[in-house]
């Protein structure tokens, strides 16, 4: 296992070639598939073809639409606002319409374009499965299916999840940079947060630390704590103050131009219990038993399954231990998931985050979490290893 | 009474009769349109009606319901590692399962819930219409229906868009949190941002001052400039580095306790043009005429046609004007439109922005936006208004 340095000067976006490499593989699946068309409308998808980014998603009042045909570039489908920024991305192929119209927010123009594309099969691919959904109203996706009688719908996850899951090197180094200022804020906790403040506000620290080093937003940032220990990390952060004895749980999906980390750290305020200690140490070791099990060939369960035997020395069952890892890329959670109902197969170029957890205490929750890319010969770190240890910090 | 969150000195959460409030008025519309239920699955639905909050809706994986029944309080169905959390606000029927399942991801559980409470009219209400959308993949909308059958599905977009759009005057408190640090941050500007800095630096230092002075995110931040103005409002900020004579736009949609601001100042950067100057008058006085017109029984056309004759005498058509402001709250944009195809009614405690814009010279934009809260006699600012000249900046 290597330790990966921390890259300084990873450019942001991507070369044209990347997004033709992309859309070449989307389109042999096409052809495997019998699919004249691929429709996208999420952000992570159009960004992953059209390398089109915009806070804009956060409005849910207009849709975006990208179709990838089977042969030639991806075609936009943008509301008017939107049709200078897209116009600097490598489409150049963009059909607009004025909105907000809510009787027809962009529905019309997309049928019309995919009965253009959609002549050979009369087929057109949508993500229909599992992680996916559609970002449109629902009225306008039966509007739609109106519209474009005739040309089927077939389900598309599985071309975008084996497209995705698999990181290209461009990728990979905008992961590690994430991954790498995410460690350096993480090694500075003990100089921002101690006991007295509260979690919001040691959170609030850590989320400023985090952006000051160079991530463009930390959309995912938990925050919680408890005396010896935890028992949830879904909340929002409270206005409890941290006290002496308590573990703080810091865990966050930062992002740089698109890319996410996702990996947590532990820290004990003042002195922390045996049982705590312990706890830590099985779960660094569970921790290590994934980074070495996670190798192309494998599957997600033999990693599940590797973190937890050495969690079952600790007590837990194998019932009571859920997804202890997943992908992520261009969102903090993608495909796979590491537990034990999944068997995809692991491969060379995947980015995972290895998550075993437990509770080591009636009411008493641990999580440790570090990121990774699988490499020909095993996992490589993108995260900066957690010490051994739990740290003790003011 | 019992606070959902840790009660604080700070006006987070909010007290049990809110959520009563909200429930009730919900089944007052559902008596009158004949549903058994609402089925709410987005977050700010989820937020409206559970107080429930967490960054877990950035993990696609994994979809969040809540089931208003025509009597008694909200059902939730989540998935396993959210009960904890849920069960902390006023929720007491919390219906889990062990996720991620991708075979049945919830929908099961879901269905039988839906069959419980859905004799009456065997009638349900989901929001399938504007400005919303299904989070939960469309193989799972389909096997929802099937295992719903003989239960019918109508659209509640009206229910929570009438609702949604009136805000209580805890909401607006919120409200007028947020945008009044935001307005502080916009006047900190001039000594954060001078020509020599990146728009991404720029951009950044802006971030992390509305992050300081007590925001708890900074979801949508647009940033942009040029010589002489600006041709674009959607794109991320670029490595573009400010000049003298630029214009700078920063528009944000900054969030305390799940309510959003959303307004946007302009800055020259050492000097401007005559025109320029003009062109921010002439918006500052559209800006008034829209504030002036926003009252109770007017209709958001009426507000966007004041604000249409003032730009008219800068040379703006009609028709080259879109939409000039929306509502807002646990957005950054909702319901309604205020555009020229809008008759929605003006009521007291609606949240909106107003917000003119236009082409002043060719590829040169300009926007202004301010919000307000709609009283009975008029608008009342929740942003501190922008100075009536074009502020020049170093």
């Amino acid at each position: 296992m290597t330790l990966h340095t921390t890259p300084t000067s990873t450019g942001r976006g991507f070369p044209l070639e990347e997004f033709e490499a992309r859309t070449a593989r989307a389109q042999e699946f096409m052809q495997t598939q019998g699919l004249d068309a691929l429709l996208l409308m999420t952000e992570p998808e159009v960004a992953y073809f059209a390398g089109f980014n915009s806070y804009f998603w956060q409005s849910p009042t207009r849709p975006w639409f990208l179709l990838v045909p089977s042969a030639g570039k991806p075609i936009a489908i943008v509301p008017g606002i939107g049709v200078k920024a897209v116009s600097e991305t490598w489409i150049t192929d963009i059909r607009t319409w004025a909105s907000p119209n809510p009787d027809d927010e962009g529905v019309s123009v997309l049928a019309q374009t995919i009965r253009e594309v959609a002549k050979k099969h009369q087929r057109i691919g949508l993500p229909l499965g599992p992680e996916t959904h559609l970002r449109m109203p629902a009225n306008d996706v039966e509007a739609l299916r109106e519209q474009i009688d005739g040309i089927a719908i077939a389900d598309a996850t599985g071309i975008v999840r084996s497209m995705r899951m698999i990181k290209s090197e461009r990728e990979i180094k905008k992961l590690a940079r994430i991954c790498g200022l995410v460690s350096d804020a993480f090694y500075n906790v003990p100089s921002l947060i101690h006991a007295g403040l509260s979690e919001r506000e040691a959170f609030s620290r850590f989320r400023i630390d985090i952006l000051s080093r160079g991530a463009d937003s930390v959309p995912f940032l938990i925050g919680t704590s408890g005396p010896g220990g935890y028992d949830d990390v879904v909340r929002f952060p409270s206005d409890r103050i941290l006290q002496e004895g308590d573990i703080l749980f810091l865990d966050t999906g930062s992002e740089f131009d698109g890319y996410f980390s996702d990996f947590d750290r532990n820290f004990a305020l003042g002195h922390a219990s045996d049982e705590a200690k312990s706890a830590y140490r099985l779960l660094h070791r569970a921790t290590e038993a994934g980074l070495q099990s996670a190798r192309p060939g494998v599957r997600t369960n033999d990693i599940w399954s590797a973190m937890a035997s050495v969690l079952a020395e600790g007590g837990a069952s194998a019932s009571s231990i859920g997804r202890m890892g997943h992908g992520l890329g261009l969102r903090n959670t993608e495909w796979p998931s590491l537990m034990e109902d999944d068997d995809t197969i692991i491969m060379p170029g995947m980015v995972l985050a290895i998550e075993p957890g437990y509770e080591f205490a009636p009411g008493k929750f641990m999580l440790h979490e570090e990121n990774i890319v699988v490499r020909d010969d095993g996992a490589e770190l993108l995260s900066r290893r957690a010490p051994p240890e739990l740290p003790i910090i003011g």
